[in-house]
């Protein structure tokens, strides 16, 4: 029997796990889930007979390097700075491995080593990135196949709550980490090719700077634009295209209200704030704005941020409690993202019996025979429950699938990774699809950025 | 003679040379003028018999190493993070050390080894940091020795251009280093204490929260900000102080447009833009608006910032060349910043017969017997031209004489130093009247945050 040890045993790892507790007897597998915590792990095996849960500090390097020494394979599904050091054992005891998180320099170094060795370190195969690259890879090769000549590439994708969930005015609930929420578009300027012409928005003007699209079905989204997109022009063998955007997908309405807590100063993560333990959410709130001895918090932040009385954006605020003068944070030293971390993580938890959706969409536009044509392509998914979310779903299923196949010699690329090859995708968009993953493509008018090629 | 080693020799240095030729029959000094340029320093000895200038590279260690050991007293003019090895060297020496600069992570850690070695490491002696702390630690000695208590200090410095000399519609010119013109405000919040609360303003909103002040016959200035005030608390000995506010003053009006070019992102240094060498002017501002095939850039940044067609706050864009579709900065891999800097070192040049405009404005808030009272200090110095600027003289001037003060052995004291004890700043100040940098104190009614006591 192979062995395939899984690090990580939290909420994106569910249904990865239960994928491969269910195919155990068929691909004669035997599974081992190690998590900082027993119970956590053991939870997740649920006695199962091919499966074992053990506890694992993975900074107990001995420990670490037994159980990978053990395993056929290794999935990483611990936050992306943790898997290097997992990554250099597998190259120790010579073992393929496989992450849904984004290719790290420190990963991407080991790539030499990795193919002398002639292991496969399968990274971005989650959902984003993940089942992005290999969805938008499969419509470029296609359109490749036919002769096409792509033109513009944009992709979107959010983590969003299932339209029957959906009870606040921000339409948004925390289908996974939070922080990565509150820091969302920091770090850096967000860059993008629009018809040939660079564009740069800095974070103060990311959520300002929105675009709609609909869904059939499901309504209205914005996206507003991910960090960097120019490098996926390389990676997706687009170097030549005119435009390439990737964005994050948000509720319509979202991105103008998260903006106010940007503007105030909330989500910045690069200090800590006096004495934040004893502030209340209306102390926090007070304290990015101008002092007055008798002016309400509340006429200062409408004047501050120029919000009309009837503006329902207001009652956004106001649902977040931001001027409840007796909650506390009871957090210590804390920067405020962390502040702000914490008064949303309450607000927008998942309830028991809230589902979650993910939604993607992709734009691709080409030329055919001189003339300009485009693929719309759309997925949405939503989950089962608080466990099986869609997210868990969409992160999981196809590291899972990777798995097996890399397991059972069908991928034969070796090196540092991502699903971009047609061995790799094809069988794994096909397999996702039995679990309810499916892209709907359309062909749409060319709609392109200057569809009349107007100079500007 | 005693010998005096000045590294730098360029334009703040000018009035700090010119002091100690000046001095130098009457007190008996040699001074050795060292600069990367011989050309600079030469330009600076004016073949002065008491002075000679060498060419030096700082980075030569030994070259650096020897002239420090024949000096009796090293005086550095060099950027901040500089300072360091030449500081070691005084060390290693046993020499004494002047700079303007605020006192780094890495000098004060030498505090104690300048102790044991009976050494003085004397930095802040300059304008911002150095005559504001001096001028303000008279009157809070002054306060104190009367049996009052300090409960507000704020304090705001500016490097202007003269109002003779204000042709442009920003009222600004640069007597300083441009690139930090640029960068000012950013790399972190700006934090402060008003009436005992704690306020942070963000970079993107820091513009916006400006204060404003009168400077008898010299009209309106605004403030904005400096990034951290509240350190001064400790270092002035007003711990429990309920105000405590540091800032920068210009024009009123500069930080409004100013505040255009942050939200725009042009002032961004963490990233270089795609081809800025061949860039025009127009490409330049047009890579932070949307993409549109036919709308004009003047109508995009317009619709962007909110920009009536007859608000004047255009006209300061507009006499930047900013939709120059010509102009090119010619600059290979600039960030946003370095390309602003670029245009804004053109436009906002000293010219030939400008003369530049220092302005400080400080307030003290105290009580003595149940009365709250207040002065306010007011300093305005104007430059002579444009090597003698205002900037080189209240820079340079603290400097030479807190200098010629060390070696004729009247400050006692030793360790890494800035200029807030009385045996330091009394003779000083009282010299600098002589040169025309003349504080205004007046007593005027409290006003404070709180005159009435209103709680918030």
């Amino acid at each position: 029997m192979k062995k395939i040890l899984i690090i990580g045993a939290g909420r994106s790892a569910s249904s990865l796990i239960k994928y491969l507790l269910n195919k155990s007897e068929e691909e004669a597998i035997q599974i081992t889930i190690a998590d900082l915590s027993l119970e956590l792990a053991e939870k997740k095996v649920q006695n199962h007979k091919n499966a074992r849960a053990i506890a694992l500090d993975i900074f107990a390097v001995s420990d670490r390097q037994k159980e990978i020494e053990k395993a056929d394979i290794v999935i990483s599904m611990l936050p992306a700075h943790l898997h290097v050091d997992i990554a250099k054992d597998c190259i120790t005891f010579k073992k393929n491995m496989v992450t849904a998180s984004y290719i790290s320099k420190e990963m991407q170094e080991l790539d030499a080593l990795a193919k002398e060795n002639g292991l496969l370190f399968m990274n971005e195969i989650g959902l984003d990135p993940g089942i992005d690259h290999m969805s938008a890879m499969k419509i470029i090769d296609e359109i490749r196949a036919k002769g096409g000549k792509m033109i513009q590439f944009e992709s979107f994708c959010g983590g969003l709550v299932a339209p029957e969930s959906d009870t606040n005015l921000w339409h948004y609930k925390f289908s996974w980490n939070p922080r990565n929420v509150v820091l969302a578009g920091q770090g850096g300027v967000s860059k993008f090719i629009q018809e040939g012409k660079y564009k740069y928005i800095p974070y103060n003007k990311l959520f300002r700077r929105t675009e709609f699209m609909e869904v059939e079905g499901y309504g209205r989204f914005e996206g507003y634009a991910n960090r960097d997109s120019l490098k996926y022009r390389n990676i997706y063998g687009l170097d030549a295209i005119q435009t390439m955007y990737r964005g994050t997908l948000r509720r319509v309405g979202y991105s103008k209200a998260w903006d106010m807590l940007v503007q105030l100063g909330m989500t910045d993560d690069t200090y800590t704030m006096e004495n934040s333990e004893n502030m209340s959410y209306r102390d926090f709130t007070n304290s990015f704005l101008a002092y007055h001895p008798t002016d309400s918090v509340e006429l200062k932040l409408r004047h501050y941020l120029k919000i009309d009385q009837d503006d329902v954006i207001w009652d956004k605020l106001v649902e977040l409690d931001l001027f409840n003068a007796t909650k506390k944070s009871g957090l210590k030293n804390a920067s405020p993202a962390q502040y702000l971390e914490h008064i949303l993580a309450e607000k927008w938890a998942l309830q028991p019996n809230d589902k979650d959706m993910i939604v993607m969409y992709h734009k691709f536009g080409y030329e055919l025979n001189g003339e300009k044509k485009q693929i719309d392509s759309t997925m949405v998914c939503i989950g089962e429950d608080q466990t099986y979310t869609a997210m868990a779903k969409t992160v999981g299923l196809p590291v899972a699938i990777a798995t097996l196949q890399i397991l059972k010699g069908n991928i034969k690329t070796t090196g540092v990774q991502l699903p971009i090859q047609k061995e790799v995708y094809e069988p794994i968009l096909k397999e996702l699809e039995t679990f309810g993953v499916i892209f709907n493509d359309k062909e749409v008018p060319y709609m392109g950025y200057n569809p009349n090629n107007v100079g500007s």
